[in-house]
């Protein structure tokens, strides 16, 4: 596809929603410097839910109209192309989601290019087409909050196999003498079960954000996630790894802490500069900020947009 | 490029080299079918293990000749392309081989495409061009030896970012009681510290050869190596794992254990075919068996080639 092509889709006015797991941001603009509008819904029963996703659309459609759709959605979600249910809500803990439709009936409604997936590799792609990942071909977006979310970009896309990535849900070792059972309804003590933000409260009785920086939650909690990036170092050699979500938020102590536990718990193995002398540059807070996981679905319409171009020319 | 340089480029003679923990694989021909000679020497130090690999790879280059080279070695190799040292190997236990330059001494001598991977990955690129993979994206290929490797094909491609996967090395949960300390230099317990063939041997005071079925390390073996196997389901969603090397090798019980673990572990999340009735055919031994590896050099020869065909045109 020519360049002009792409300046046309890159102009184009687009929709994004980014189902979270309390609220729901539908985005309408082309990029992160030109948003024409934001509505926040809270995420409530998937009916009555996606009826009020689809009168916000309604009412952009009927104003200056966009040229596609992106969801970025919590998962799991079954992105197997081959699927009779290819964009659906998969098998959840999430009350009622569970075997939901989302992009099929979106496509239907709007009769335009939908694209879906996880509203942690949306965010992945908005930094690396917007944000802290730009000219980068492998990176990861990790989201601690409700639960604990791993986006993953390898060689410029993202992985769309059997599944999609799915990292928060790893077994981790634990600190010595650390026996919290965890909260995971499928794996118990996994890394969501450990250390998501519903998991700190569980373990501690406090809500989060009330907890002091040298609670010494804290150091578990860096230990799980040091974890994670150990584990994500060695399957996928990011070059960058965003922690974002509101367990990370504000919290510059807990970034510290992760980096010193990743160097110890890596060695020097391997001995690449991202988790050496650049770890600082290495483990860092989303640059998009909040507004990651909303542009991650603006992203996703753009590539649905770029992947129809050629249809619509021939 | 078009489909009649594909055929010439497939017909063409090529050479790889599959650089062992223990031995050196040599191979001359245009794939399974087609195995013109093979030579085994044993790794020893570089500059003699080298040397003798290439009076070979001069023997054929006099004969009848090779169109490329393909090297698969032992890692962990320095595989970003923007690195003064690519192609070479990286900081490494093995006496002798830290800082041993391997793909640009080749392509010097040769004057010939020449390509590098690590042994894992090769072996898992010549099961998805030759074996049990073809016509998969998404697959793992796991050998547990020496040490335990993994090669992981994502989207068609193996991982090229900061480094290549290297999920031997991830830290996995025991069995309650399990205090074994692990023997790896650089982590201790890691998986490789706690499974891999001295491992056992370490664990047992026995070669892992003499040690019956029924022996209880083959419980602590499958639970960990299940482990790895939960954390690639949820990094990569393969749609198939090939264990080999010569832990797995003439062990079915060991398999079916590791099928279990994994199934318990996972508990149904995620609720994929791969992991649910289809598990049988998910963990599996490689197709190609003990030719895997060398296979994958040769596999790798093609790719260089395929990506020189541009250019000897221009």
């Amino acid at each position: 596809m020519g360049t002009s092509d792409d300046g046309d889709v890159r102009g184009q006015l687009l929709a994004g929603v980014e189902l979270g797991g309390t609220k729901c941001i539908c985005l309408l603009g082309t990029g992160p410097a030109d948003v024409r509008a934001l509505e926040e819904l809270p995420t409530q029963h998937p009916d009555l839910t996606l009826a009020r996703i689809e009168a916000v659309l309604d009412g952009w459609r009927a104003g200056a109209g966009f040229a596609a759709l992106g969801l970025a959605a919590f998962g799991p979600l079954d992105l197997d192309r081959r699927s009779p249910r290819y964009g659906w809500v998969a098998r959840t803990p999430k009350p009622g989601w569970s075997g939901t439709e989302l992009a099929p009936r979106f496509a239907r409604r709007y009769m335009l290019p939908v694209a879906i997936d996880t509203d942690v590799n949306g965010a992945a792609l908005a930094e690396g087409r917007w944000g802290g990942a730009q000219g980068l071909a492998d990176f990861g977006y990790v989201t601690v909050g409700t639960g604990i979310g791993v986006g993953l970009v390898v060689n410029g896309r993202t992985i769309g196999g059997a599944n999609h990535t799915e990292l928060g849900h790893i077994r981790v070792v634990r600190i010595r003498g650390d026996e919290f059972p965890g909260i995971c309804p499928f794996h118990g003590d996994c890394l969501e079960g450990l250390a998501s933000g519903p998991a700190i409260a569980a373990r501690t009785g406090s809500d989060p954000d009330t907890l002091a920086p040298a609670d010494p939650v804290w150091a578990q909690e860096a230990h799980a996630l040091a974890q994670l990036c150990h584990t994500l170092v060695l399957a996928a050699g990011p070059r960058r790894v965003f922690l974002g979500g509101g367990v990370m938020s504000g919290r510059p102590l807990l970034f510290t802490l992760i980096r010193q536990c990743l160097q110890e718990s890596l060695n020097g193995y391997p001995a690449t500069p991202e988790v050496g002398a650049g770890i600082g540059s290495f483990i860092v807070p989303p640059a998009l900020g909040q507004l990651a996981g909303p542009l991650g679905a603006l992203a996703l319409a753009q590539d649905a947009l770029l992947r129809a171009v050629p249809m619509r020319g021939a």
